[in-house]
């Protein structure tokens, strides 16, 4: 059996780590997966479940002769975790993330790679609400996108070897400007999160209807609004910070937007709301028709689901 | 066999006068529907497909005989269709709506309503993003609530007799005052899709992103956002217009608290979004445990649903 690489060291196990682990060893992709986590419960898990062979309490020491390494912790944190690791890689290794901003965490890893490391920033489009070692499942990938964000002058061998890992695992690819990456994503994914946020976060406030009733009428919309609101909240403490400059643009036309409907609610202008409204399900078919999402009816969930609630 | 109803006058062919009918149907619950919808195409669809064994081009011949009237035209239209109808109605015939706010409904409608008919604003918690006499179907009220707002002095047997039928169509019901009903949903569903149609929106105006990436790389969020967004222009048009007050209270608060939100980005303040993202992750958890969720990672849609699109 040939692999694609011998050893694959996992810097932080949480969903994503864990997912690529399960979704490795299905696919037979690495000789042997290693890992690192901060905390001693996670580390214990992971051992315990099988993620990984072997578990080390230093990220120095997981490193040691890995031919990929992912940096899998929050955005925050991938550049102290460079700077412990560096003088510890192999030549000709490969290093990638998964942070779902990419900017700062190449401005605050690309410093510390050592020359002939390969440095890969990617971000695969996937996840789920739930975080922590067990959170993971090995078909989280299949079918979605890993974004890719290269730098010029990198080597093609080891970004085709990466990309093929990845599209192994289930996963389309792409590649694009690290900076182009941030703003699409501030648009179809940050800022989406942060209104999710704020609008449970109302809910909790109003207690006079919230007690239980906002809970068990949860409809459609906020019954979405709570499931992405209920994401981790270091990552996307750590998303917001890094990607800082994209989101406060995309939350200023957000709030323009708003003002503008809430005034033609206020002076009950139903041709503006009409319109506005009428526009908004174009996009919705484009989606579609792009195949990320079914046309199948889904805001009351698949049949099965409703039967398990 | 013994009907709930003898017949049954749908006013308004779509989504969910015609989930109605199937459902009725399916169950044996009236011995005959009838129908009515402005546009000659839809009373067309509407027989050809089953959902009704007689359409009528006007309101106040469909309700001829009927004993239970069920209004199920946009909110905004229930008043002219209730004065239309209200001449022909039989004596101790009920008259329920399906609309999504209730007080301008109550307001609306009740005025018409002889002496003698028996009135029962209700609303199903119950929808796709489709709409039209085609998107119906027979299991969308399964283990969903649909909310009552009888007025003081109604007739007991009349109520209980509608219970049952939305009971028989799997649906779960629970009575309340129309103004706490608006409150509660502007707080679960009005504002949370005008948020969502705004953000929509935003994404459209951005084309330098929008063209295909916004679609293409649509994660979580977003995706659900269009989803949302995709719902009847008409019917949500008439939602934010006659539940003007709850939705203007509920979107003030929310305004505030994204720019507090905002501001803790801008100023790199951490600590208060982690708080306020561990705050809301506790809500989610309120719904799983009421029932009206599943915990099952859906971020990814469920495997089947992946592997269609």
């Amino acid at each position: 059996m040939s692999f694609l690489y011998d050893r694959v060291a996992l810097i932080g196990l949480g969903l994503i780590a864990g997912s690529m682990a399960l979704a490795m060893r299905e696919k037979g992709l690495a000789r042997e997966i290693v890992g690192h986590a901060r905390s001693a419960e996670t580390r214990e898990t992971a051992l315990e479940i099988g993620l990984v062979d072997r578990v080390y309490a230093k990220a120095s020491e997981a490193v040691v002769g890995a031919d990929l390494i992912v940096l899998a912790v929050p955005v925050g944190a991938m550049g102290a975790v460079a700077e412990e690791i560096a003088p510890h890689l192999a030549a000709g290794a490969t290093i990638t993330d998964v942070g779902s901003v990419k900017q700062a965490v190449v401005t605050a890893v690309a410093p510390h790679v050592p020359q002939g490391v390969h440095f890969i920033p990617g971000h695969p489009l996937a996840g789920t609400e739930h975080s922590g070692p067990r959170a993971g499942f090995p078909s989280l990938f299949q079918n979605r996108w890993w974004l890719f964000t290269p730098s010029e002058g990198i080597d093609e061998d080891a970004v085709l070897r990466l990309e093929t890992l990845v599209n192994r695992m289930g996963a389309k690819t792409e590649r694009m400007d690290a900076a182009h990456h941030d703003l699409v994503l501030a648009v179809t994914s940050h800022t989406p999160h942060l209104i999710a946020y704020t609008m449970v976060g109302v809910a909790d406030h109003l207690k006079r209807v919230t007690e239980s009733q906002v809970v068990q009428y949860s409809a459609a919309g906020f019954r979405d609004f709570t499931r992405i609101a209920a994401s981790d909240p270091t990552m996307w403490r750590d998303v917001f910070l890094q990607n800082k400059e994209a989101v406060l643009d995309i939350l200023g036309r957000f709030t323009e937007e708003l003002f503008v409907l809430q005034r033609a609610i206020r002076m009950g202008d139903g041709d503006h709301l009409f319109d506005y409204f009428t526009r908004t399900r174009a996009i919705r078919r484009g989606i579609i028709e792009a195949g990320q999402d079914t046309s199948a009816p889904d805001f009351g969930r698949s049949p099965g689901a409703e039967t398990k609630s």
